[in-house]
């Protein structure tokens, strides 16, 4: 079980804290909320992963992943579900937690949401100021939505 | 890329020449014919596999298949697409080539088929006498198919 807290993120100030920044391309063999199967290249490594369906409260959620070669990942990628998300991945060290901030590019360009894994549903952490809204849970910020229904397509 | 074809069984005389038999447990995570994800075990080893598109003539087919670790399996058949497939596989050599023979139980009971692996679409193999027809390419007969349609519920 991965237990996770998803929030936007409102300003760059993270890219000065960020302590690495990997280039990640991914896309779906299935994108059902249930069964959700990804093929993802992050800088020179890939890797297959999969997640059950959420807790009522969108925080804790199955998952399963395994490495894979790269070129086997981009195999599996021409077989996937259009379209790949295509985004920076910037890890951020802030207190004892490390915020994993994704900044999109493509058609979910201008969104920026950082991701914090936890141990226990109620574990504390220390908020960053470019931390903004909390959307936890909220399936229109799933990765698996987001390649269906990008972030250029909304209406405020 | 995966070169096979299948055919129905008439008899069960297959039983005698097998010189391996397991149980598999199949399901699937994405049924879909273009992007196929199947965890399977299969005596005390577990897979995921995905598979393509097939061919126009169904014959080929591009498969990726990792081993996983039998309790990851488990685990993953929990999140699968009702139902599961299960079936005793036998590997029965004639000739050059050996048949692999799926004698199914549950919902789909009293279907045998029997699939050869070829190096290429016109490679000539020896037919034993309990092959009966051709079923290649023919979709009610794809696993991933069989777990929607069982075979309880064809009409003749």
């Amino acid at each position: 079980m991965e237990i996770e807290r998803k929030f936007l993120v409102v300003s760059e100030a993270f890219k000065n804290q960020a302590e690495k920044k990997e280039k990640i391309v991914q896309a779906y063999l299935n994108s059902h909320p249930e069964r959700t199967v990804r093929v993802r290249t992050k800088g020179e490594k890939a890797y297959i992963t999969i997640k059950g369906k959420s807790s009522e409260n969108g925080l804790s959620r199955f998952e399963w992943e395994k490495e894979i070669a790269i070129q086997d990942a981009e195999n599996l990628l021409k077989l996937a579900e259009p379209e790949p998300i295509e985004k920076l991945r910037y890890e951020v060290k802030i207190g004892q937690h490390t915020f994993e901030v994704d900044e999109f590019s493509g058609s979910n360009k201008g969104l920026i949401v950082a991701e914090v894994e936890l141990n226990s549903e109620d574990e504390k952490f220390e908020k960053p100021e470019w931390l903004g809204k909390e959307v936890t849970g909220n399936k229109r910020y799933y990765n698996s939505l987001l390649s269906k229904n990008p972030y250029k397509n909304w209406e405020e």
